[in-house]
């Protein structure tokens, strides 16, 4: 029946198959979904990446190809990748704003050590 | 000739036009970077991708397809949105990091602080 097609086999104009491989994780009422990962990697080729994968690792592939394909269409130069960049140079500067916080407290602590761990008082004190 | 035509068009046993839109991107002796992105987008798609992008941005187009497509042959699964989801991990795990040492900090200075700004003393030492 028509109102049972998948938005894939809306998308491709066809009789959507009992064994669908799209149906599970491109329901009709998201054909944008679909129309996303068809603009960028065309529907075979969606196929043949979720036919390759094991059935339980499917909805996981299919959501990660809806996502890259929607970061290449918003920026067609860049796409996932560019997030990959924009994320790696994050945590570069997050992880050098923490060495250079610890480098400055074991610093501050070197000077206030006498302070915080009390030495043996020196003899003649004794 | 044969002997320049580009990954591209070797891969497609085409000849290789002066236009080749894959040329610039693809050269012949990297043939495993066009096998990637033919695998994963198809000829068609990489073709339109670049097509629709001003020229001047073409190599990164290319190269950040090589890399996404790199990414699913690499994890079938999560390809380089998995790639993502780890670096926001780590980007998390740091910046709480920072947070806890920037508070442990400002805790620490707040305890010690008489012992760093000398405050006027007391009437009855004067």
């Amino acid at each position: 029946m028509n109102s049972r097609r998948c938005a894939a086999c809306k998308h491709l104009r066809r009789r959507c198959p009992s064994d669908c491989i799209f149906a599970p994780y491109f329901p009709s009422n998201n054909p944008l979904r679909f129309a996303y990962v068809h603009k960028i990697y065309g529907a075979s080729n969606v196929a043949k990446i979720l036919d390759d994968v094991p059935v339980k690792c499917r909805a996981q592939a299919a959501e990660t190809l809806w996502y890259e394909a929607y970061c290449r269409i918003r920026d067609p130069v860049h796409g996932c990748a560019g997030m990959v960049s924009v994320l790696h140079q994050q945590l570069n500067i997050a992880e050098w704003q923490l060495a250079t916080v610890k480098a400055a407290i074991k610093n501050e602590s070197s000077n206030v050590e006498p302070l915080l761990d009390p030495r043996p008082l020196p003899p003649h004190y004794i």
